[in-house]
């Protein structure tokens, strides 16, 4: 590859900030379990490009890179930069791939500017979609909600799916990808705007606030007459413990996220769901949405009509400044987002 | 259908016992659950025959039966015959299907004697396999372990598979299967006799003792150094719960029973499995062997070759007398028998 030297250098930064994993959570993580690092930008070689961070993503899944045990994925090291999508713009190239002013979507984790060779960069078309949709409706969180549901709930016209974590970046794509299925819809989150979002804009079916609901099983039973056939899980604990006893025959249930359990020391007490799996002949599948990395373009195809078409919609919860990045990431923990949680950076 | 009289009138009995549900158990059924009574036996009518249990099928399943609650099945009423799979000879027909003399399985329940119109009833060759089997190794327990690993499971050559119930009438199979499908195939049991017998006889890589064995976790780990593929699970409870931290990722689990749960009022609160599943991105499925009813044909045929070709062994704990039938169901919850528990009337 040829040296390119583009952009206008005069403009270009030379120092970049990033969050650091300081210390490894217990419970909850607290903003000093991160640490703002200032770094010097080195100057680029052939190949490689300057990118900027518009937003960052913030993500449940965050919480498990920072303990110390590798489940699917290596954990965050302490002193190491938190890992995470991004969407941003191209400032200097020396990669014939890109352009100054070019948007792309990456991986690059926690920084305000990243040095990239390209590799894992997805050139972004502002005019198909907005580019924060990379990192929600049209990125990781929507294909979730739509490999997890239809490949691993395979849901029927006239089936009742019920998601929790409803009103979260996957939950509530979930729940109107089963709409568009012919599904009765029915979404348990933990706020009343949330709700009233989810059944109002959404067109679930039926919804309920967890947080101000004392019996899950019986609310549960109200809302779905006809049983539960199919359940998308995003938060484990007693929300999913409630399920259990109004599952039909033959239910299945996808296992997105465990949001509820991502902040306990170990596996908590819960009660036992092998003898209802067996009397109900259901299945429980977790999945990890990287296995079906192949079949993306499908997913973000068939996504990007449906929101052309009015039949998906979409949310997102941005946070102002790369400084409040902690901050966005114990409240996507703690439920704060309607939609995609986001950090936009100026 | 023509009225047919057949067999010697001058020997056939006019009154048979039976087992009715007495009282709803609770915890681990009593003696005193079952009441032992006598009934006149009916004169045949046209179509239908008299059939002298041989053998009567002792189940886990029974269990749940005796609960006042409906699961994927009727629960027994109270002063309804117990239900299970018998085997026994015709003593007298009305039915064209049946001569005097036939060996015949059915469903007909804790009875010294059964009439019938026939439905449901199978003419059993002697000569092809004990009659007894068909209650066992080629009857449920056997089609249990052969859809339930092949189909759920899925094992492919070179995985590891772990039986729980290793040495009952239905993971004995189970096991076996595994080793013939080229798997390392890891039994639990609860007794150093049963486990001598599966890695002894039965050729199973490995086995331990539940009973005496502290961690079954390090157990686990020990004797599956690949990790676990695929878990056949007769039992739930503490054993299963160990499975969990050693599944590989892609695991599949087969829900075939939870013995060590059926004498609970409610199900009992357990280590949370869903954050396993998910981070193994592993299956759990629970089923019925019913829902596997029109493959039965190829199960039995393929289990038949296999003991003809000596790859596949099976042992019956045979209790002698049928007012023995309430001990015999407390001894296979109790853990009692060797393969499969069965009742004998001379």
């Amino acid at each position: 590859m040829t040296s390119t030297s583009a952009g206008a250098p005069s403009a270009l930064p030379t120092v970049s900030r990033e969050f650091v994993l300081a210390a490894r959570p217990v419970g909850m993580p607290k903003e000093s379990d991160f640490s703002l690092v200032s770094v010097p930008i080195p100057a680029l070689t052939d190949g490689r490009l300057l990118v900027r961070s518009m937003f960052l993503s913030i993500d449940p899944y965050m919480r498990g890179r920072m303990n110390g045990v590798r489940t699917y994925a290596d954990p965050v090291n302490i002193g190491e930069v938190m890992v995470g999508g991004a969407v941003g713009q191209v400032l200097q190239s020396a990669n014939l791939r890109f352009q100054p002013g070019d948007i792309v979507n990456g991986y690059w984790g926690w920084r305000e500017f990243a040095v990239s060779d390209g590799a894992g960069l997805r050139k972004l078309d502002p005019n198909v979609a907005p580019p924060s949709t990379s990192l929600g409706v049209l990125g990781m969180p929507g294909m979730t909600a739509y490999f997890g549901l239809l490949d691993i709930c395979q849901p029927k016209a006239g089936e009742t799916v019920v998601v929790s974590g409803a009103a979260g970046a996957v939950g509530s794509v979930a729940g109107q990808i089963a709409k568009i299925k012919g599904c009765r819809a029915v979404g348990i989150a933990g706020g009343d705007d949330k709700v009233a979002w989810l059944t109002g804009e959404l067109g679930f079916d039926a919804a309920f606030n967890y947080k101000t609901t004392e019996n899950y099983v019986a609310k549960l039973k109200e809302l779905c007459p006809n049983g539960i056939d199919c359940y998308f899980d995003n938060v484990g604990g007693a929300v999913t413990d409630a399920i259990f006893p109004v599952l039909n025959t033959k239910a299945r249930i996808s296992i997105s996220g465990q949001i509820s359990q991502y902040n306990l020391s170990k596996p908590e007490p819960r009660p036992a769901v092998f003898g209802y799996l067996l009397t109900k002949t259901a299945r429980a599948e977790g999945f990890l949405i990287y296995q079906f990395a192949e079949r993306f373009p499908e997913g973000i195809a068939q996504m990007a009509q449906w929101i052309r078409e009015g039949k998906l919609k979409y949310r997102e919860t941005i946070v102002e400044g790369f400084e409040n990045m902690p901050r966005a990431l114990i409240g996507v923990l703690q439920g704060e987002n309607t939609g995609k949680m986001l950090v936009a950076i100026r």
